[in-house]
């Protein structure tokens, strides 16, 4: 993919910065700290892409020409939606509640071209099914520390979290925090218009 | 999970030594270089679990007291097995039949027990989407020479095949080369018996 602008990355998530870097973008990083509030009102797909788009919004002000990417990522148990923990016993809770069931993850994203100020947003879903966990199991990785800067207390691509997970529907990627595949068609897209 | 055991690798995979590595095991690389041959008379999974079988055996002749893992993948569209590519224009005719279309990543892998020759197999099946390829884009991961050792010419986690995979159905790393999730299971039934 040619990139014909400066790309900028409003996150500081070290998933996302990763995963834009695999698949061999060239882009800045310079993170926001809005307040990731969900509005009850609207659906979870809706919060995502309404926060992503206010997360690249807020970043592009500080921009001539480029475009900027936002992204937010959702976990979703039944109506609940889970955020990162505010400590180990509320990840100690998520991980309880996510065992031996399903959920969705939600990732929006948007982009905003600084210049003319268009922008899109684009929302992704997976579903993600865990096996039941034993109590240990949980324990000892959140005594490793991994799920506290995470959205349902897990990385699908940690240690614990690779083997917590038996099956998953959508994209992969989107679960580590980036749907890559939808992103590059969209920013493909975004580019040529 | 604790290990009772020396845990042998009876594969040369980096992507599977990476995996197993992932989820915190120590074990032993010990390749075979058995010939991976299929047999059309059965089933893909049977296929790939007779090959695991196969290598974990072969290896397992080698040690007095250990647990070998054996383990072979298989890409699946309609009736047709693909391996790995023979040469630059066998991938680039694998992944023009796996444009736009789903197929079936199947990983069968196999523990041995040296010592009292005890064994177990075991099948993993991932459903894979790709979206329309531009032959350009083929063009272009073939030149990187990523596609040459893995079976069906691609890898998920490399920089293209990660975007040319819009969706899965079942474990991600399955369709890497090995189920971490199933796997941790099953060694842990395995150990225990």
């Amino acid at each position: 993919m040619r990139i014909l602008k400066r790309l900028v990355l409003a996150s500081r998530s070290p998933r996302r910065i990763a995963l834009l870097k695999q698949i061999g973008l060239d882009f800045t990083v310079d993170p926001t700290d809005l307040p990731e509030d969900f509005d009850s009102q609207i659906s979870p797909s809706e919060n995502a892409m309404t926060l992503a788009l206010q997360k690249a919004m807020n970043i592009a002000e500080k921009f001539q020409d480029a475009i900027v990417i936002g992204a937010d990522t959702i976990v979703v148990l039944d109506n609940a939606l889970l955020g990162k923990p505010t400590d180990e016993s509320d990840a100690l809770r998520m991980l309880r509640l996510l065992s031996g069931r399903t959920h969705t993850v939600v990732t929006g994203f948007a982009l905003v071209d600084c210049a003319s100020r268009r922008s899109m947003t684009a929302c992704e879903e997976t579903r993600v099914t865990f096996r039941t966990l034993p109590d240990a199991e949980i324990s000892e990785y959140i005594a490793g520390g991994s799920p506290m800067d995470k959205a349902g207390a897990y990385g699908i691509q940690d240690d614990y979290g690779a083997v917590f997970v038996t099956r998953i529907e959508g994209c992969f990627y989107n679960v580590v925090g980036f749907p890559l595949s939808r992103f590059y068609v969209e920013l493909n897209r975004f580019q040529s218009q």
